[in-house]
């Protein structure tokens, strides 16, 4: 996810905030007792990797081209064979093909050709999810995130033919190999190149009606391999960047997985995993790591996120009927509440910014948009299902208020925030206009299905309204369209967003996408932006969740 | 050693040699026996090396100064505490000096400051043996050797606090860190920096006598480290490059070792190694490799290499009574002498214009040496010390031409390149004058007493004479010099060259060094010389053997 935006200002208020709780005595470490055991249940279910060693499929070349994606087109020019067969003195800079996004360790061994070797070979291996991070020059580096993101790795080879693997993690498809020294008294090819790869996904998805429209059906494929390759030791946002577990992600991948490849554990592993790494207060951390040992990135509260939890908790015991796991870490959902009971005001709407200074409120990578409307609608949208947990889990006593409250901001959120003229939900003192508004005000159910319909037909001849940033707010749009029985333009939404990225020959999708900026990026360097990201990968579960909508 | 004389031509010639050998029928393969048996007591002697963890002593920075060697000084700006205690990302570019020559691995590991590590941190280590190895750009780079030799080394640290190993061996006593990618979001110092230092020496060497001056007991101690840093699993002639056995320097160092560190289970691994490595037709390589198993640089013979072999296997059965050994390998010693039976001529001379077509003849890292004169003498040298063992082994009689043969060599020398008027030896048809040639012919004895102190005295005073290139030289030039008895010139010489390196600040001995060109590299690019080199380290064998010269 984002990493820029956790900037100082956030975590001085996080602190404060956390301090206010603490003072307000509404727990001091409700969960000392329980963390070691949820962090033991969290090790428990820890997937064993799956390992596929993978080849080249071919070498290609790189080409302007303004017409393919970033403007970077990739064409074959040589059979894999030719890495393996001529020196590599002759081949410095070739880009091998794996045909694949992959995640894994990537192993290598030089061949001597003539002569023996007598010296080191200095080599550079650059890996890219996306031509263009080929393409480009990375230094000097002008992105904002670090520098070391970026995947160019300069190894050593000091024995010939012993086999090299570079030590971190890599994530792509396309590798290029570089010559940065050698002897001249021998001449040497490059003898193996493999990928092992890994993921936790060892099922196969069930397949698509025979009457998926073929658009659809590439779309759920690259979805599932986004989704695969997230499928890690936990459900990374992105495989290449930030490689770490972030409960926004978690959210949608799990639904996805729900839909596809059904690894149970794993969603159950992340769940335990967050709630044992919740801050002194009870309150959740967006995001967590698990080297060298578990631990939070300390003072990253966000606000949408903790809701998040809850949300996806409840889809999950629904799903499963795995009430063990609901009733483990109730008390976890049940204290996220506390950030709705502190910010909703006594006319039932959310101190919108009282919440964004004590908080990050997220929602989508899109400057400029104002959060009120899509914070109450998830608030909203929280408590409700909140309380059907509590139902399924046999708890609505430990959190009776909670049908007034949703009441109260279900009255407050028609009252002041749709303009029943236009039809349309709007958001702050100016009343702005945006996808993410509609699409919260919608899933919170303060529309009715006609003023949904409405809202979500009209925002789109809105001419100022602001748009989705990011696959993330696609999300919440598309399931907001289904909600209201927006068939076709839920099915067009997808095709058209996800199918975009489809035909510009996505592998996996995009943690960012602007159909009309293909350079976009939040990180001020879009060779940084992650090509093969979580929250991108729900069309798989509209796609098979709905079959109706979509197989057909 | 050198690496870029092992021309294509050189490999030609060394393929023709060997192609006529076989077709001579002087043997095919004599050794295909043995060879296994000789591998396996290698590996058998095969020493596991001490390892020993050292910490740095110091920061450092770099000034150019015209009065330091190579006019880079490195002074102590700060304790290494301050590496430890503050950021990193102030200090980007920091030289932390170990305060000696090490040989072996480094780890080191960072350590958050500030904030939850969000990541990953890009570093570049380089080591160096001498400040201008730190002080020069590498890129572009215009060395003849591979550009992979020089020691800078990026890292991808993912996990933080997790230790970190550079997978390289490296050799050298500084160490800068520069900081090329990090993120904003939290702050961190390195956490610890250690040298995993190798060797294979584990005794402790006698103690010079205490009158010893202060000069010759540094320069003992200069050796000492060079040699102990060259004996790792074998002796290497230099653990930054080319981290392999030559027969060469196995020579000088096994000398040194016999007088110091007494490791012989070492000199004995080498000896078998290259026995069993040797050519197909019983010559010996020059060089050879030990992983990822043992195998000899195929083609490159090294004609005074190969008498070197006998030379060295003779003082070490003199210094250890092994004869077994010697026994063992007599087949081997036997060998080399064709090498001199076939290129005498009926004169007496050796003829050195063919065998210097048809091998790589070396003596010196010197441009423009004639080497007819040290060749004739090597050879001489070559025949009496392998008559020599042949009497400590009984085997006499398998080599029973070889009086005659060194007889007539001794005569023909003396008579073709001998100058009664100058008292001078000349070499070639420009009847040259260089320290080689005298060098040679006094050690070959050749010369009587008086002519060996007449011609090393005179060749100080010619104009045009060939110096010595490099410190392998210079150790024939300082052993003649104590043969004709010539004490306080042999230990001028000594204090004057090594201890010219030792009063510039070496901590070990250099590959080359001309103290009128300390920029000086068969290279092309100094940086890429070794400096610590073990054809440097003589100085230990000559001042401990020779106590009444050197230690009073």
């Amino acid at each position: 996810m984002l990493l820029n935006l956790l900037k100082p200002k956030f975590l001085l208020f996080a602190a404060l905030f956390s301090v206010g709780f603490a003072a307000n005595a509404i727990a001091q470490d409700p969960y000392h007792n329980q963390r070691q055991d949820w962090l033991k249940k969290a090790e428990d279910n820890k997937p064993q990797l799956s390992e596929t060693d993978k080849y080249p499929v071919g070498l290609v070349k790189l080409e302007k081209d303004a017409t393919a994606f970033q403007g970077w087109k990739a064409s074959t020019v040589d059979s894999a064979g030719k890495l393996y067969n001529s020196s590599f003195k002759n081949q410095s800079g070739v880009i091998v093909d794996f045909g694949e996004h992959l995640t894994g360790y990537l192993t290598f061994t030089l061949k001597a050709l003539k002569g023996t070797p007598d010296a080191p070979v200095r080599l550079k291996f650059t890996v890219g999810e996306v031509p263009s991070e080929l393409a480009l020059p990375f230094d000097p580096y002008k992105g904002e995130l670090s520098r070391a993101w970026l995947q160019d790795e300069i190894v050593t080879v000091t024995t010939i033919p012993s086999p090299v693997t570079i030590p971190r993690r890599l994530a792509g498809r396309y590798v290029k190999i570089e010559l940065l020294g050698t002897s001249s008294n021998f001449d040497f090819a490059i003898g193996s190149l493999e990928f092992k790869a890994t993921t936790a996904v060892t099922a196969k998805p069930p397949l698509l009606a025979s009457t998926t429209p073929k658009l659809i059906a590439d779309i759920d494929r690259v979805g599932l391999n986004t989704l695969k390759e997230c499928m890690q030791t936990v459900y990374e946002d992105g495989p290449k960047r930030d490689r770490r577990l972030w409960i926004g992600d978690l959210y949608l991948e799990s639904l996805a997985n729900q839909y596809s490849y059904q690894n149970n554990a794993l969603t159950k592993r992340c769940f335990y995993l967050l709630a044992g790494l919740s801050d002194n207060d009870g309150i959740l951390i967006s995001n967590v790591f698990e080297n060298p040992e578990p631990h939070a990135q300390a003072g990253s509260r966000l606000l949408d996120y903790c809701f998040l939890f809850n949300v996806a908790l409840n889809e999950y015991v629904k799903a499963t009927d795995d009430k063990q796991t609901g009733l483990d870490l109730w008390p976890v959902a049940k204290k996220q509440l506390d950030i709705a009971r502190k910010y909703a005001g006594k006319d039932g709407m959310m101190d919108y910014i009282k919440a964004g200074k004590e908080w990050w409120v997220f929602f989508d990578w899109k400057d400029g948009l104002d959060k009120q409307a899509s914070l109450q609608g998830i608030t909203l949208y929280t408590l409700n299902q909140t309380y059907e947990l509590a139902k399924l889990l046999g708890k609505e006593g430990d959190v009776s208020d909670i049908p007034a409250l949703a009441k109260k901001l279900k009255s407050a959120a028609y009252k002041n925030l749709y303009n029943p003229k236009s039809g349309l939900f709007v958001s702050g003192a100016n009343r702005q206009i945006s996808y993410a508004s509609q699409a919260w005000m919608v899933l919170s159910g303060v529309a009715s299905k006609a003023q949904a319909q409405t809202a979500l037909k009209a925002v789109t001849t809105v001419k100022d309204a602001v748009h989705p940033g990011a696959p993330y707010l696609y999300h919440y749009y598309v399931a907001a369209l289904i909600e209201s029985d927006l068939k076709n333009e839920a099915k067009e939404a997808v095709q058209n967003y996800w199918g975009g990225m489809v035909k510009k020959g996505a592998d996996t999708f995009w943690e960012v996408y602007d159909p009309n900026d293909e350079l976009k990026s939040p990180y001020g360097f879009y060779p940084v932006n992650s090509y093969c990201h979580a929250w991108s990968c729900t069309p798989v579960y509209f796609i098979r969740k709905y079959p109706e909508i979509f197989q057909r």
